[in-house]
């Protein structure tokens, strides 16, 4: 953290909101509701935390604009509360500044470039004509194939393994576990055995790109694996060889998408969402968690194809109901068979 | 494996159970009926391994009741005999020793304590102030962030990386692969850009817990991302940020659980089901493997939402009969409407 | 890239298929569609990259039956072109030769004995008693357990963990991350506490199987769990403890196969596919992407459980529906005594 104070009035003039309340109330953390103390700023969205803002600490609050009244504490009124409290807490938030210079425990191939103010971790092993930029941060463990290019400023953590000639753009960060480059998932049947079809394209990671804990991107088979500037992926994502995610799609923990599918722009997928492969998603569609996407989709807009969790008595009926449903069509056409036959004939 | 023996009767008087035949039997190691030899005891439960259970070469067998009879051999009868088998496993098993000592390879930090009797193995990184303490283990090429502290007999297997800040508590098992307080999925939209949000909690892990390999849990983004005494995690879950996991609840492996969610305790949720954010799960709470949950459940008990696997043909007819629903209903609401009106008019 | 230059002609006799056009056309890369340049051989299967077809700058294309006649260019019509285009690209593709000889930055046990042909990349940590085969390789940072088998011509690529005593095949691929052998997920319940129970079975891997990114095979808990020759496994894929899997099996991403799971041979599974436990899976079993499996298949066939993403709004309603099954399946129970009661009464 660091060590700053803010009045309320600042925070509204740089980040939007109004003040309701005592303006020159200094602020100089950000805090949860539950767990904040005098001097923090906290942050009131759902309803269901309504207990927790008439018991808060914090000396001021963020709110959005239906909760303008809802407490007595100096507050920012805002029209988008969860933006202007992801501005206060960057402000807030010193980033650990990096360790410039290679750990002596590293191995570094003669002709890879390391920016001099970049800082390769302990046990960092990096391949021939790997070029990594200005101010560019690897964790312990890396290890980044042949020819790899990371942009300035990029951070990648602990263990991260980079296959040869992938690129990797201007201030990502990878999650400890990322695997990018490994080979797709292509094999031909011969006679019953599996061939495996070599994987010769590569991974190319846009700027502004944040990739989760153990998820992995496959390089393509022929051309690239391709994801957009500003894309931000979660944990345990799978991203299969010569998919395509357009700029700033957000994509949630789980989630598998298959080989050669193209994600449009500005698109939001839930966790645990699942789509088939060869297929293309449009700008800005919205996928709910969980959902199986085996079709392409062409226009915007939210899809989803989750049956929620039930009660397993009421389910089993459920599962049985469906099982039935041909008989139950049947039935109904045989009554309407009858009805249009005249309802006075057996 | 341990080299004693023991006589059956001995084993029943330790963990229960009674003894059916010569209660001097001796065994020496736990086998599977299959590959059971003389001298060893096996374990005899589902009604499928009937047939391994007449070939078994065991000398004894743990039965249940309702299979007192099911054999000749020297047997132990126990109201669970699941439990008793895991007790005699864990009598005849013996634990891989500590080997203490930091492994020369390793780097540590001037100010981390690590206890002189815990290892720290090849490749090791321990940032500054990390507390280890007595008896615990790093397996080959853990990361330990700078602060984080590891409890009395924890052991965490080769390439586990726990972000700073973070708390494991005692006699812990962290499988290969474990990724400990990376970064919840946090961002704000700002003008169709994504916007970090600092994720400034830890992750705190209580005693007794078990993290299969490959599984990640996120740090929270203000406050902790909790998991208490006793939860047993399989591989590739993903807990994320702010997430809290009652005591003694287990998790199958591929389970996703999206951040702010609250678990009860003494839950038990089977492989690939998806919980999502902002939800709570009562105590006791039983979900069926491959369900999304997507509503909090305050009630104890079993919920599914799973439609099992169909022959293809069989199930694009339900499918097509499930869009087909509407339509349905609409038919009998015709048939409902004609009927009340006198089955004479048209 | 391998340097050679080929006719096509010369194509065609060693891999089959038909010649249309200049078959002394030479080629020397395999290339897509939308990216060959000159002296590329390019591929065209699915009809909706026709336009690439059209525009391609490719000096020869491998089509299928019915595509023969769908471009001018010099050609190789064949009945399997995925299957030619695999073996093309083969020979095209010059693998990376291995780096003989162990890093000084490794860490070799005592009594493990590494081929001298064999590869041990960077910070490799090697167990007492482990066997590397002629021509295998271990990239950067493999953790190899005491007593582990590889065969010879084997590439783990880096970051690999294997437990003590597993055992792989010849020619195995596995990539960044996989984790082989930890324990599997056995507890039984003492008092609402789960006691361990010691896995102290193995994974046996067999010859010629590809293991992809952050895959985790666990070992078994008395028995071993088995990994048939040719099974490809793709990313992310989690296989408990004591399952066996078919000599060519293939299954994709994100599956995950619950404990004593028996899969046939030359079955396929589809990504994100959840299979339960204690099952059996009949041989040329092909799951579809996302379907649960909650009992045995006895048959071989395609298997589905998966409802297509729909438009949330015809979503909602498609699930009311199905809540209210029960009540239509009354309904119409009731029309049809009315109608067999004759249409005349009330």
């Amino acid at each position: 953290m660091a060590e700053r104070e803010v009045r309320l009035a600042e925070l509204a003039e740089r980040f939007g909101g109004e003040v309701l309340g005592r303006g020159d109330t200094l602020v100089r953390r950000i805090a949860s509701l539950r767990s904040a103390q005098p001097g923090d700023l906290s942050f009131f969205s759902h309803g269901r935390y309504r207990d927790e803002l008439a018991g808060t600490r914090a000396s001021a609050v963020i709110v959005g604009a239906p909760e303008r009244d809802a407490t007595g504490l100096p507050r920012i009124v805002s029209p988008d509360p969860y933006l202007l409290f992801a501005k206060a807490a960057r402000l807030f938030h010193a980033e650990i500044p990096v360790t410039a210079g290679i750990h002596p425990s590293a191995s570094v191939a003669p002709g890879a470039r390391v920016a001099p103010d970049a800082g390769v971790g302990a046990n960092c092993v990096i391949g021939e004509g790997v070029r990594i930029g200005p101010g560019a941060e690897l964790g312990a463990g890396c290890v980044i194939g042949a020819g790899v290019a990371i942009g300035a400023g990029s951070r990648l953590h602990a263990g991260v393994t980079v296959y040869p000639g992938c690129g990797i753009g201007e201030r990502a960060v990878l999650h400890a576990g990322v695997v990018i480059g490994a080979d797709g998932f292509g094999f031909a049947l011969d006679a019953g055995r599996w061939l495996k079809i070599p994987q010769t394209g590569r991974v190319r990671i846009g700027d502004d790109v944040e990739i989760g804990a153990n998820t992995t991107v496959d390089r393509g088979a022929l051309d690239d694996t391709v994801i957009g500037d500003g894309v931000k992926l979660d944990n345990q994502i799978q991203i299969g060889h010569n998919v395509t995610i357009g700029e700033h799609t957000a994509i949630a923990g789980c989630v598998g998408i298959a080989g050669s599918t193209l994600i449009g722009r500005h698109c939001m997928i839930g966790g645990a969402a699942m789509i088939g492969g060869h297929l293309a998603i449009a700008d800005r569609v919205v996928i709910a968690g969980g959902t199986v996407v085996t079709k392409s989709i062409e226009i915007a807009g939210t899809y989803v194809s989750v049956i929620p969790a039930t009660p397993s008595r009421e389910w089993r009926r459920t599962v049985a109901m469906l099982r039935n449903l041909e008989r139950m069509a049947e039935r109904l056409r045989t009554l309407e068979r009858r009805m249009s036959g005249g309802g006075n004939e057996p």
